[in-house]
């Protein structure tokens, strides 16, 4: 499959690939030596494939490799970390002494990618992301009209991963014609062989049958793997695979597509045997000490304020549709909004977007892993996407997600549908565990709008904000709460009804909010007052601030949300307050506590204990 | 494509399965009406289908529709419910007249299924996950030397969802021949066309290029349906996968192929305008009240107690490979426990029960999706499944985790590698925010052994625990802190340490006991005694119970965990306090506040602050 290419190629490139991928074996393998830990045979493996794309086939400036105009590369199976710390050193970005502080703690060289490290756009090391990061790379250089690029690197082995096809049903369906997905296909996993070891056919037709172009090459034959990137290249109607054919530790004969050998570095006296057969060794240049590490990742830019929200006195609007209004007018003041739909956009009320243009939506169809991982990909080249689906759905994605935070990707994710008040629908479609899920992760903005201002405000908000900010909207229309003009500072909250002889503080967010308005009119007319604190941010939050508000309900507090009793707002705010030193006195966590059931909205908030009734027998039992 | 098909089908047989058609037809749209939500639109173009697979293919007991002897149906495309409640009424598993409670509060017949209906083995409604389900019925049919088939319904919107594919290449790959696919090809998403229409071609390419026996048919004629079914049954070395052309809505004139009809009922108007198109119309029978609701789902079996912990004074293992001991225990003593893995097996220690016998480790290789919603359907057939992979990779799974909840399975799932403690393979292969994952789902039991003896123990408990399990072990190997014969209730925890002169209460698990410990001497060394409980089971909590720890501590709390700060041990701590009104008087929480980094393991847990010193200073802060 390689003849005519070796012919077309001169002689001289194909020398030069090669002793790159030799020097690249002997980096990788000196590393994780060094390191004491790693994956050697997985970066052997790849040695002609990360050598021949490099430096045959991209083009990038290495004092700028995350530069828009360059080509780009994802590592997807990021466990072959050295030898892409290798590719990169040897292309000058950092210097080659660097490689030897791999997996130390003062080093940006990690066990596995992250974007600290220049060249890297986004973490990988949880399997079968990096085709979804890399359409999403490859998308926005296209949006940008960069003629850049993208290579993705994938193991056989993570092939398996429902994540690859829906990146490759999409990146083919939205036209990205920049992208190559390359497969080190060297049959052996980490605890076995793979599923379809060297049948490199069935791998050909997965890929066909998503429409893509194909084709097998011999994965150690440079002047081959370096014909078929050229060939990719020309092709321009659709993305392309090169399925390589390879060997795991493929270049030292006792490491050559060996058993138990994965994730395991050579000990001094094997790695002297090894580079023994790797012909002249360079010298080892003394690291000193200098990080490489990137200073900042691309983060929001910033924009002219939107359009304020515009509703009537009685309006009632669901903060889900507010969300909608809210991108409509973030994306005619910021070009770099988008928004990335998974089938849901008329639920979401993402399609607002569309009315400025409907080529701000992104269509992803059912497939939320790609949805978020593509969003990374796109946020890497400096646009601020905001993903969206019902908020159950996002666990969907929930790895992705986690590794959005490693990235230290902006990314933007609405949750919506959130909790019992959903309805008929019944538990599938609930959000429930949304709160736990962003909470957990480092460095998170968790939103969560109780009207359609603070909807719009806090959309507002997240398009400003680094780190992952997540927004929690609700289904049911709800009353206007807030003046249009009112401000919603981070972290935040408001209190909603106060007076100077306030019994209790009910903290909620959401629906919740207009339970405990309900709550408090009828504590009133049995002559008692509450506080109603709205907790529309509820990552971060202050606690000292909150326990001056909860010292002002004598100490008694009812959380009301919802959501599980686990990791949402209860346990958020009670946390807070200790962490605080900020005690309540009396305290009741009202939230879901089991699966719950279909049912009308109002029938379910009450079923499930989180009704304007249950608020004011909470009041009462603190008593 | 259905010719021949017809002229082997008894006209009458085809009749049959036209009016039963028919019947499903009405009943999905009398319900919906009804109910004022749900997607009638979507049942209708599964008409045909569901009619041939129900009255024409399977055979199964009405009166014990879930029972291993029978063929079973998995409606992946949930949304579809009332078409599948229609199917079920029809074949006599309960009664027409109940249908018209269709997603009502106290009706068993929720807006998407779920296993308390007789007949439903899993619930579904997320959407992607149905196929895997129906691979783990399948499979745990064929385990049993159940002759059964499996037939799964999916849409094609559905199918972008990676889990699909996830399935499709693990069901071929493992032989499972007794699976039949159904794609109801109806080209019609929730919000827009789908991706490939009506362009079957792809569908056929994509299953065939998974290893399936896979053709194309008119979705809407039933002969050519029911034909296919056949040949399906007559295809025994593989899966098979039948692509149904349909149209969404078919059968009435104005929903037919109709844009913006997706999860909407039918008006009364509109639906006697349909109901006249369809012919002859049954009477409705008015519901008896009566619920239908199965009274169980399968639990785990009980089985005699497994070989006790066998170490020695001075051993120091990891709880993950403990886990992989008891698993091997487990198996001798009961034939229903499995190990499910995603090519992590030798680092789980999930290949300790491949030395009972190979076959009770089910390889899912990596595909975490499919690993959790194969164990699902293997439950179902009275399995006693344990997944098992690092525990961050069970983020990946999320979803399916979230519906193994709905689907009251009682799953075991084990994640390994948890926290900044697995050193230098840094932040992506780090569980840390699992515990607040699992917590946040309903009725799970979480446990977190310190020593390898409390994971024995835990796994057993787990194996005799319904609803769903999860053990969190760690990498790093540790000392045996139990006896032998020590007990673990549940809920519960340990105090490892204590005096009548506490002057703090330590709460830890996993490693950070340990460094606990450490703690305990540094403190004694200074003349300050402390007490250290080991909170081996997260979920549930004795909030009272652990007060009188805290007290005896003199009300001085610090929590310590190898996880983030949310949703993890120290809020479940506090927060089972507050509930209990057993308050601390003082309280500092260690745990993870950012995205870690690689180093060593004790470099790691000293830098992001749960290492021995910083319990120290803790509790000297609490002073």
């Amino acid at each position: 499959m390689s003849a005519t290419a070796k012919v077309s190629l001169q002689s001289d490139d194909v020398k030069y690939i090669q002793e790159k991928a030799r020097l690249l074996r002997i980096h990788s393998l000196r590393a994780t030596t060094a390191a004491g830990s790693g994956h050697p045979t997985s970066c052997l493996s790849a040695a002609e494939i990360v050598a021949a794309v490099f430096f045959h086939a991209m083009k990038f400036d290495p004092a700028n490799p995350n530069a828009i105009t360059g080509d780009r590369f994802v590592l997807s199976k990021g466990h072959a970390a050295p030898i892409l710390y290798a590719a990169l050193a040897e292309a000058g970005v950092f210097p080659v002494s660097r490689l030897m502080t791999l997996r130390t703690l003062n080093s940006e060289l990690e066990g596995h990618p992250t974007p600290l490290i220049p060249g890297v756009d986004a973490a990988t090391g949880s399997l079968g992301q990096g085709l979804s990061v890399g359409a999403g790379l490859a998308l926005g250089a296209k949006r940008s009209g960069s003629s850049a690029r993208v290579y993705v690197l994938m193991g056989d082995g993570e092939m398996a991963e429902g994540n690859v096809w829906e990146a490759a049903a999409f990146a083919q369906h939205a036209g990205i014609n920049n992208l190559v997905a390359i497969g080190d296909i060297n049959a052996l996993g980490q605890s076995q062989r793979t599923m379809y070891q060297h049948d490199m056919e069935v791998y050909r037709r997965k890929f066909e049958s998503e429409g893509w172009n194909a084709e097998i090459v011999d994965g150690h034959d440079a002047a081959a793997v370096m014909a078929a990137l050229d060939r990719a290249k020309a092709v321009t109607d659709k993305p392309s695979a090169i399925m390589a054919l390879t060997y795991k530790g493929h270049g030292v004969s006792f490491l050559n597509d060996k058993d138990n050998w994965h994730g395991k570095p050579l000990n001094a006296e094997q790695l002297e045997k090894a580079l023994a057969e790797l012909g002249t060794i360079p010298p080892i240049i003394p690291d000193d000490g200098k990080s490489y590490a990137r200073k900042a990742v691309p983060v929001p830019p910033d924009f002219p304020a939107p359009a304020d929200p515009d509703y009537k006195t009685g309006d009632i609007v669901a903060t889900r549709e507010a969300y909608g209004f809210a991108l409509r007018k973030l994306a005619m003041v910021n070009p770099k909004v988008l928004a990335v739909d998974g089938d849901v956009k008329n639920s979401t009320f993402s399609d607002g977007i569309e009315k400025v243009s409907p080529d701000k939506l992104i269509e992803g169809y059912i497939a939320e892993q790609n949805m978020v991982a593509l969003s990374v990909g796109l946020a890497a080249q400096g646009y601020v996407p905001f993903a969206a689906t019902f908020a159950c759905f996002l666990s969907r994605a929930y790895d992705q997600v986690r590794m959005a935070a490693v990235s230290r990707s902006s990314i933007k994710l609405c949750g919506s549908h959130c909790g019992v008040s959903i309805g008929e629908d019944g538990p599938s479609q609930m959000g429930l565990e949304d709160l736990a899920m962003f909470r957990a992760i480092p460095g998170a903005t968790v939103f969560y709008p109780s009207d359609a201002v603070s909807a719009e405000r806090l959309t507002e908000i997240a398009a400003r904000t680094s780190g992952i900010s997540y927004i929690r909207t609700s289904r049911p229309k709800t009353a206007i709460l807030y003046a249009l003009t009112e401000e919603f500072p981070v972290p935040g909250f408001k209190a909603v009804k106060q007076s100077e002889n306030d019994a209790a503080t009910i903290v909620a967010a959401g629906i919740t909010v207009h339970e405990a308005l309900k709550a408090y009119e009828q504590l009133k007319a049995k002559g008692v007052a509450v506080r109603i604190v709205d907790l529309y941010c509820v990552k971060p939050l202050d606690g000292a601030k909150l326990g001056a508000e909860i010292r002002a309900g004598k100490g008694k507090l009812v959380t009301v949300e919802d959501h599980y009793h686990e990791g949402g707002i209860g346990e958020a705010v009670i946390s807070a307050l200790a962490d605080a030193g900020a005690w309540p006195t009396a305290v009741k966590r009202l939230a879901v506590d089991r699966v719950p059931h279909s049912g009308k909205p109002d029938e379910l908030v009450d079923k499930f204990g989180i009704s304007a009734r249950h608020i004011v027998a909470a009041v009462e039992s603190l008593k």
